[in-house]
């Protein structure tokens, strides 16, 4: 097969988003290979070029390296104004709820995917400055045979419900409705997808344009508890799910629902960790909590905080990333010019990504490459800038620190450095 | 069983819009059973108390006979404004692109599946008045082991020429990108969706609320070639494709094509029709057109008509219907109030649904239930002014007619009228 047969671009991420720009290719290095064949041979080891033909003849925004591709105000009709319509889902996280739910008889879970498809739209919101008059709809793929009407319910309700938690923290979403769709001969199980659209003043942008060497970069922890959720977040968010799901669980899934896999999938990649979903593990501080919920644990949104600090430092805010596809590496597509990101002063690892590495035997290369591994979200901010920052977050019950810097460089690197080593990415 | 066991809410649908306004359930007689027994069992025979439970407590919209969901201007914050979002797909007409594709080699009917999901947003959203100034994002989940990059890229820039087309009739609507997730473990082949955004001065609203007594209704025909098409069309649409796909195609596609259909369906409702893709069907007028074609032929797109009408006629339309989902019947859940509806004046039906009826043995009340069987759009107008809607009609190359009128009643009814007989549905 040779060292990389596959010439991998974002190996780490299964989802190819056309509305968020995208200008950088990453190449794998050969030792990734072993790693990377899992999710080639998983059929989520999305080959983007393929994507990227696709949409070059494509309209490609205002702001090049903002986290979303923004357009004139074709609705307002105002020049100071953008538009913007952003659609992502629950992708395969979908999928660890159904079984959760056939195992446990637990509905509720499906709450969480409602809040996976809202946040993973809203967090990329988040990056451009836009926290608030967001309109959203939904829409849903299902097959009746396995998928109940109970469960639409919980999804549909679990998103307004959501809604109503982030009203009360001053983020405004409108729920516009959506669609349910019976297509048992195209979906397996759930397809759980959101768009999002807003109108937003251009003075109120966050562009990534102003992101320069001599900056910091604040990490915010995606796992806790914040003040406004409920419960414990693992952190893990919505992507990576596959791999997660396929490398933590065990083969006794495969057999008792065929249903959640591609069959024509070789055996060797389904289902082959050591985990049920009822195994406990402890979480320092929350007890001993389910493998499956942890896995299921909802997409931390960082709404109520990037409202508060843009609020009160939109100065402050030189650029803003959403660690979801790609991981650690995110931050590489949207630089504004050659420099080197250095990210050495990690927060610990949250114990899902501990769970799954012990899992899949994957290097710390490759987990940063797909999971976040600690923060989701990352703001660079100047030196001076970054204790207010920090201050915001802690008021809110989220940990941060700064974890990184930008330096100056010939070209576009990336230095990630912690307890496994060091790992640089060139570009 | 006993006589109606399933206790059908429109047979006729697989598709639920929870931004559709819908006030009121469809039962079905007895012997609809049969027929509807197919539609069950196939998973597509959306129960839609389902979704309409799950819904209840979501916010309805601001003009309850409307088409679709309106909302207050979020957007712009005007109060002679409204926003809408709206959210629907190619369903499971995506599986027919995708047979037809591996025994044809032709990769540019997937370009019609981009029009199909754009057309049953827009379309929708012409029944409330609204034809330009649109925003568009698109969310397509795929199994990358079966789907190639070639159709991404035909459906993706499939959609920006439609609306290439569309602008050049004044028609206009921005492609604000969108996402592609590659999903193999959800989804079995490709699903291809789409949501639209719009601002609409309330002014311009059409709202249904001014249907009454004595007005006629206008059908205009869903087939043959308007100017602002490049080939004859067969009419069909996008509803009831998952019927029309496994009553009309061969068994032998059920061998071929296991990724086609959910695979714990009985063997008798899968591909049980006659037909092989390659079939020819003599089109009068337009010579031997592939069954597959036929089946597959883009939505037709009435927006350069309703853009004509409107701008010269508005106030001559009283109310709109896009006879989408639930066919002929589907103006019941708009009416403002107790009337009664006859058609009795239908166009020439279509070859494709005489194809289909041929192959599945469906009577008329059920495929009127299920197929628009000759026109997809109909507008509510005072009797003086029909001929001038049909006269626009006919300068784009669409033909239309009066082919029906509404009635004083003590209560909603619907009265359909034909070669095939009388259909009286009451409410």
């Amino acid at each position: 097969m040779g060292a990389n047969p596959l010439n991998y671009n974002e190996p780490s991420s299964s989802i190819a988003k056309y509305g968020t720009n995208v200008k950088q290719l990453y190449l794998c290095s050969p030792n990734q290979f072993k790693f990377m064949s899992l999710y080639a041979q998983r059929g989520v080891s999305a080959q983007k070029e393929e994507v990227h033909a696709a949409i070059q003849n494509l309209d490609q925004g205002l702001y090049p390296n903002a986290f979303c591709k923004l357009y004139a105000d074709f609705l307002g009709g105002q020049s100071d104004y953008i538009n913007i319509m952003h659609a992502d889902g629950a992708g395969t996280k979908s999928i660890l709820a159904y079984i959760y739910w056939k195992e446990t008889g637990d509905a509720n879970v499906w709450k969480g995917i409602a809040q996976d498809a809202i946040a993973m739209n809203l967090d990329d919101l988040l990056c451009v400055g836009i926290y608030d008059q967001i309109l959203f709809s939904s829409t849903i793929d299902r097959n009746k045979s396995v998928i109940t009407g109970e469960v639409l319910s919980q999804v549909i309700n679990g998103t307004q419900d959501f809604f109503n938690t982030l009203k009360t923290y001053g983020v405004n979403i409108e729920f516009l409705g959506g669609e349910t769709a019976d297509v048992g001969d195209v979906v397996r199980t759930i397809a759980v997808n959101g768009t999002m659209t807003a109108r937003w003043p251009k003075s109120k942008l966050v562009t990534n344009d102003l992101i320069a060497p001599g900056q910091v970069i604040v990490g915010f922890s995606s796992h806790g508890k914040a003040n406004y959720e409920t419960e414990y977040n693992s952190g893990l968010g919505s992507n990576g799910l596959t791999s997660a799901r396929h490398d933590v669980l065990s083969k006794e899934y495969a057999t008792k629902y065929p249903e959640t896999f591609e069959s024509t999938l070789s055996d060797s990649v389904i289902y082959i960790g050591k985990n049920k979903v009822s195994d406990q593990m402890d979480i320092p501080g929350f007890g001993n909590i389910a493998v499956g919920k942890l896995l299921l644990s909802p997409t931390r949104t960082y709404a109520p905080l990037v409202k508060a600090i843009l609020t009160e430092h939109f100065d402050a805010v030189k650029g803003m990333i959403h660690c979801s596809g790609g991981g650690q590496t995110k931050c590489m597509k949207y630089l504004p010019g050659d420099m080197r990101i250095v990210k050495d002063n990690f927060m610990p690892v949250p114990p899902i990504f501990t769970l799954i590495q012990a899992n899949s035997g994957a290097n710390a290369r490759e987990m940063y490459q797909v999971f976040n591994m600690g923060h989701r979200l990352e703001i660079f901010t100047t030196p001076d800038q970054a204790e207010n920052l920090i201050s915001i977050a802690a008021s809110l019950g989220i940990e941060s620190q700064v974890i990184g810097r930008v330096e100056a460089c010939q070209n576009k690197e990336l230095v990630l450095k912690g307890d496994f080593g060091q790992e640089v990415f060139t570009y």
